[in-house]
């Protein structure tokens, strides 16, 4: 396994036995994780705070985001493909995009690279969480 | 004035006292106000609280924005314009676009109606922030 798609899973599952969300993300410059975050809608009862958006809260302000790549356990939605865009991030990583299909060809169409790594422990996690708590994933995209 | 847009634009100057940049923003239903933010990466160090963002974080969980109205004394950017179109937000009013273009025909193309007031009061805190402050401002909009 790709070492920060693993710290991305980590911090789902850490997600997870809060309570919450299992969607995590990290981001990345020169081989090192400069922030690590996880959805915390449930935790700290804040719809804004999606894993990629917690990520790029907790590794603070950045000049610029050209040299970055970030890492999600799922395919970011449009809020946070937005903030990709938006920040000109050039590369995404994402763990699957079966559970929920996301905003890849807006990404894509400003020229963002989008990888999907397309994982049984992410697509796993996912169903399960939706399977159990079905209201609060609608709620998390804005889908009730 | 609109008295929700004064709302949004009372926002940016207390932002603005504060030594924040001056974008303000409010979250309306059934003509009340449920949420008023604004941009806070100054006060709080954190790149993702733009005024929109700010404004539907003190909002709180939300089971559905259908019926809500948001205003931002500027034209939203890709990651507030994308969270607008994910939280499916049906309506936008801005004080201006002068300062920036923004998102708009994302919003619009994804069937977000907006409405662009051209207020002089806008442009004038904008302009006088990006001139005494450029370096924060392309920051912002990570345009350094």
């Amino acid at each position: 396994m790709d070492p920060f798609m693993q710290a991305a899973i980590d911090q789902a599952i850490r997600g997870r036995s809060e309570g919450g969300i299992p969607i995590g993300s990290v981001i990345v410059r020169n081989g090192e994780i400069i922030g690590r975050g996880r959805n915390k809608r449930i935790q700290e009862d804040n719809p804004i705070l999606h894993g990629e958006m917690d990520c790029l809260l907790q590794a603070g302000r950045q000049r610029s985001y050209r040299d970055t790549t970030i890492y999600s356990t799922l395919m970011p939605c449009y809020m946070c493909a937005g903030t990709i865009v938006q920040f000109k991030i050039p590369r995404v990583i994402v763990g699957e995009s079966k559970s929920f299909v996301g905003a890849r060809d807006f990404m894509e169409a400003h020229g963002v690279q989008v990888v999907d790594l397309d994982l049984d422990v992410c697509k796993k996690m996912m169903q399960e969480f939706i399977d159990s708590y079905p209201d609060i994933w609608y709620e998390d995209i804005a889908d009730l």
